[in-house]
């Protein structure tokens, strides 16, 4: 097997990308500019070793601490809480959101063998015992798995002083926080209802 | 922009990739196996130094000559003529060719400045005249370049001495060969008809 066929192999293993499709990359960057080519290369290569997790918020960084957190000019005092890192720009791109992020790395789904103990939950309850934060909303995606996540955090949180809310179902419902339409997304923030109050008038 | 947003907008620019793909793709390296994620990266850094086109036939290749036309196995007398290295590929899928290759490199096309010249024509008339090939299947995509390219072809051909034949339309029009199911590309072999004739019967 030639190194071209090895590396059609390789392609073939990304998501959404199947063996015509991986060929098709592979013969494209054999006739691309060389520069770019070996750049990509590169970035590949070295993304285990530059990209880490925000030691806040479990957002990936180049540095340890992301750029959202290290933002002064960001709303300290609300923090979304969401499954993956593309939902972080997911809900950037919506251009409506200004506090800082609560990345999960998954979502709670017993039949796939994910546990509470296996997200940054214990992160995020430290982070509310040391951080002068007022709202969490849960920005989990409205799947089963989402859902159960939501419900557990809602439970977790159940004696924190401040205001939980969740995004607004305005999501298609069993689809991906990651691919909603920027309008779609926008408004289910704006729109977001209080699950459980502070003050105790929920 | 920190590096994983380098990555995306260098694999957006992938064929068939676009921005919310090239995302995807990028979070999915970032939880893959560590060895798997260096390995592809090193791969496409390389591509360009390590993958070469066969002195011969023009296929890509690791190493001057490309293991079809070093494979003493292949039957040596019939070369098929076809655009692009994929299509070596598609055509080797199908099980039912045993000779060597020619790769064009592209088809003639006035409108976008590709002319016979750029193409590895001159290369297939010098081995017509040294190596012993009896027949010559023209295997061009069935588009207005592809048959452009088949009938300069056969103009150029028709004093030399061996049969030249062309893929059975049963291809469908307008399509690529590259994209063409086994069944269709084996059976426009199999059918393929003699354009001219060295023995003047045609």
């Amino acid at each position: 097997m030639n190194s071209l066929e090895v590396l059609i192999g390789h392609l073939s293993r990304l998501p959404g990308v199947g063996k015509k499709s991986a060929s098709r990359i592979a013969h494209w960057l054999l006739k691309a500019d060389r520069a770019f080519v070996q750049a990509l290369g590169r970035l590949i290569m070295e993304l285990p070793d530059r990209v880490k997790r925000c030691s806040r918020c479990g957002m990936y960084s180049d540095a340890t601490l992301c750029e959202i957190c290290s933002d002064p000019a960001r709303d300290h005092r609300t923090i979304c809480v969401v499954e993956q890192p593309s939902d972080v720009w997911a809900i950037e791109a919506t251009h409506t959101y200004r506090g800082l992020y609560h990345v999960l790395h998954g979502a709670i789904a017993p039949l796939e063998g994910v546990r509470p103990e296996d997200l940054t939950i214990d992160a995020l309850v430290r982070r509310l015992e040391r951080e002068p934060v007022e709202e969490v909303i849960i920005a989990t995606n409205p799947t089963v798995e989402g859902d159960t996540t939501a419900l557990y955090l809602v439970r977790l949180l159940k004696d924190w002083g401040g205001k939980v809310s969740r995004l607004a179902l305005g999501l298609p419902v069993g689809g991906d926080l990651e691919y909603a339409d920027r309008v779609t997304l926008a408004r289910a923030l704006e729109g977001r209802q209080r699950i459980s109050s502070g003050e105790g008038d929920g």
